[in-house]
């Protein structure tokens, strides 16, 4: 029995074809610029989401504090879903990095609108950290993969203007985001100041994120990608992988998508299992009778692999990995939960 | 006519018996340890708490952010309540000075319970903030003087002792809140790592604050008060003002509680007034048919200065500076909102 | 036996005068900014040395990390003396409260100059923090009380401009270099970015300093004042000393300066010093034959307290707390030492 | 003509034997612990150094800050030499990173000795940042390659452990510094807290460095490179070249050290050069008549391209990728320069 990975989809190894993209890739030293395929790299991301320029870094988690940085000082606050990534998944990094306060909001499964974002503005005072930033994420993680469309995000985008804040995408899955709806990637562009594009998680490169944002703050970018340690040599052969992923591992996202509505529907059937989240891309959670943890063992004991978000939620990721005969195993295994 | 500042139990000036015992005071060079009086309010303070030691600061966002900063290290989180001074009205200086991360629960008017803050402890996980420190506040300024009883406090410092948390008190009304419930001060040193003390509220002291602990924490805090440029020469002008508070006007805040009681009722009867909070200290919260600042206009326009809390919401605060004859004039303005 | 505190010029007590205007302050919530006495102090030393604004805080430490905190963000560097207050005795603060990196020169008693500077600002590399801030001492603590002439200033205030960088001056004791050098205080404000003033050295003050600097830096470092913790209700009392003391204490610390020269000349006489370097200010700096320590019991057992700042070095610092029958005994105890 | 590049160690491309390992490595997810060939090197590297336990991560520069942040507290003070890697290069970090100050020696080609560090502690006093930790770098890059020897470090760590100071080792350059002094790497781990040692600079692998330490050290490291953003996903391609480099390119160093000496040997012989300094390791650094920037633009012209470190002090770096008939080249050239 072979295993299905659901914890997440970072857990993609490279195929033959991106592995022998890396292989083939010519490097060089990138903290003197001579990488050309990280350098070819960070100008395509940008060139797909209307960006100026782009700055390839080891994660993820790396991109979203450095943007945090570039679009704050201390003294600052941001705000964001109480769901955040960067709040809750990122060891604490807005403080620690950029000594910045976190406003949370109460978004629906981590949307928000322009309406809950306007009053939490802080009034210009000196008992009260000066707001800057506005952080999004898209997809939300923690809100099952639910999406911003581009037409929910200008609203937010204006008050931003309007009021002399930035504004962040932490765009981990954005492509997902993207192909559920239908918006195009180069719209990005104008609304954000910056975007993280993660290259591990759906789009299956082994390791990277690219920040992107206009010339200049990619420019202060580099000064605090060094700072953090995070400026790499010869990284070109993962740069490499990037790209073969923006270029063929894109529109394949919509199979894992109609792979987690097949999961939600067959989970919406099961009498173990008391509500799912509406799928909308890669992500499926699903709350339980029995805890999590129990659940979790039967699935294990099937060679189902998944990780609990809460004590009787359960959250299955879908990701290039995972292949339709091993949907049809789930789907049976689920079948069979009580 | 003469003002009635309801503003803030802040806006205080010494009495002529407090002028009288400062300018007698015995001075020296603080930073060799050399005013007396300093070293006497320390102490003193210590020991009506139950606590081993203490330092003298310029303010009591000084003694939070000092006590923050012993019971954490950057990578950390401290829970709070959402309304807590520390996180909304000291300038983010969670993030700024400590690098700490702040979980915010909504308690009760500010109070938070064991059973609330437990599951808000974060797992040993690198993608969590290290969760060291709960922050209690009494009373609670933004729930409107609500009070904990040691009752309520005790459970939660059981569980910060059992999970390894350190417990520090907002202390900068706590005589009020003593006055309240009738705990004894004494007894807080059981239940608490740090206590700040406000000398400058309701005890109508110009300036300062204390912060009480054991010795080690104090010797440590002293390099803090350093860094962040609190430590004063001569001050003992000052602290002299604390000590007579503390001999005097500790009793003297039933009155400002009675005064508080008298405003709350009559607001409860005014057809101006939709909503009056239960006024347990010296803090009356109401909240306004019409918007808060036409009401705060009319107010001012019959000499009483008060301060809104939110768009509909405005907050009294009594102090020993607000007579009872004033209390009367306030009463009969009341009576004539509508 | 009186004793002689020659340990430093911040040990002074209020004179009556000074006490009497103390007692006479009018004071207010200066969180409000309805304090009086603190603003009339604030614009009064804001008009002596040229500048605009000017804000009141708790000590010299408080002064000088804010003003660093104004000029610089993370990631930036700063250059000093290798003697710099800023760098030696404020804990750290450099690098605790701004995150800034601190380069040091070698000058001769902590005196700069351009061409010593010029070299040590670094080049635009994301391999080395970005250098925006020169700090100069004046007079210099540690170099004895050495001082620059605003001729020297000038071409490194021009260096500065020309180069980006701001120009902060640790004025702890800038009364003093005014009267060894007759220049203006208020040509000063051209010069510089910021300025600290300390009250409480030489001017006899019992507590403070205040920052000058432009409005809008002001209006900044108010906002840090308050997140460090250094915002005070009614401190008009100390403000009230400090204004006292800049009208009545500035033209006597020639006094203080003879009684250094008086000094100078018995201690270069004694075959138990070494060297004695130049008194141009209220400083001393000495070295001795026998351990400074054996040398400073000798001076205590005559009532005479001074301390020592190397194995084989002490310090005298005269004051106004420091008269001519004591300066006297002062110089027959050096007489008697072999 | 082909260019010879002794710009810097880091410039060097994975052999093929290297490209074959690392596309033969397994990965998986580092995140979940599950990347064996990351398991494999960072206990490979371990336990040649004699530690419990390493961590691999995208940059010397993230291994260093990481192990400066597990080795002090904010308020704290590091102690190295004035050319320090972690210091000058590497972007302010000990500052922004860690809140720390520094306290910068001047040892003979940036090796110091314990009778230099021990009077820089500082004493226990408010005033003074808290003395923790002493950072060696072997070989010392600026130093021209210069090396300690485990005789000379032993002083150095028993005066760190009779103070209570923790002892880190940048060891970008560690086997540079084992193959000149013949040292056993074994024995390194007795005398240091932390070592970090660089796989992309002489030993050739594309990216990464390993910081080794004790197993409770090494758990918090792992805290504080999530939050830098410096964890990778199936980057085992990446440690398949470290493992390789470990195997394969460390008896090798020796001839790079001999190209050095007979650039070294030449350059001493050549009128243009006033100065060369002894090559111990993989640097050569020489002093011109004329300016760097000219004598760089002639070897340019040849194909040969190096760097300046000053204004007449140039650097020429060897590594695998310089062969030996590139050597023959290069003394050529300088027999040529005037």
């Amino acid at each position: 029995m072979t295993t299905v990975d659901l914890r997440s989809d970072t857990v993609t190894k490279p195929t033959a074809g991106m592995l022998e993209a890396m292989f083939n890739a010519k490097v060089g030293d990138d903290v003197f610029g001579e990488d050309e395929t990280i350098n070819l790299l960070e100008q395509k991301a940008a060139d797909i989401f209307g960006m100026e320029a782009g700055i390839y870094c080891p994660s993820g988690t790396m991109t979203n504090q450095i943007a945090i940085k570039c679009f704050t000082q201390p003294l600052d606050e941001l705000i964001a879903d109480q769901t955040a990534h960067v709040y809750r998944y990122e060891g604490g990094g807005i403080a620690f990095n950029s000594g910045v306060s976190t406003r949370l909001l109460n978004g629906y499964r981590g949307i928000l609108t322009a309406e809950m974002i306007e009053p939490e503005i802080n009034a210009d005072n000196i008992h009260y950290p000066h707001t800057s930033l506005v952080v999004l994420e898209n997809t939300v993680n923690k809100g099952g993969g639910s999406c911003y469309t581009l037409d929910q995000i200008k609203p937010i985008a204006e008050l931003c203007k309007a009021k002399g804040l930035k504004l962040h995408l932490d765009g981990a899955r954005i492509f997902n985001a993207l192909a559920y709806t239908g918006d195009k990637a180069a719209d990005y562009g104008k609304y954000f100041n910056g975007i993280s594009v993660c290259l591990s998680k759906g789009l299956g490169a082994p390791v990277g994120s690219v920040l992107l944002a206009d010339r200049d703050t990619i420019k202060y970018a580099r000064r605090i990608r060094k700072v953090l340690g995070g400026g790499m040599r010869q990284a070109g052969f993962l740069a490499a992988a990037g790209i073969y992923a923006l270029d063929h591992h894109v529109e394949r996202l919509k199979i894992d998508h109609a792979h987690a509505q097949i999961l939600a529907d067959a989970l919406s059937k099961s009498s173990a299992v008391t509500n799912v989240l509406p799928a909308e891309t890669n992500i499926v959670l699903f709350d339980t009778v029995e805890p999590a943890e129990a659940v979790l063992q039967k699935l294990a004991s099937q060679g189902i692999q998944a990780m609990s978000t809460d004590k009787h939620r359960i959250r299955f990721v879908l990701h290039l990995d995972v292949h339709p005969e091993q949907i049809e195993h789930v789907v049976s295994i689920i079948g069979s939960l009580v």
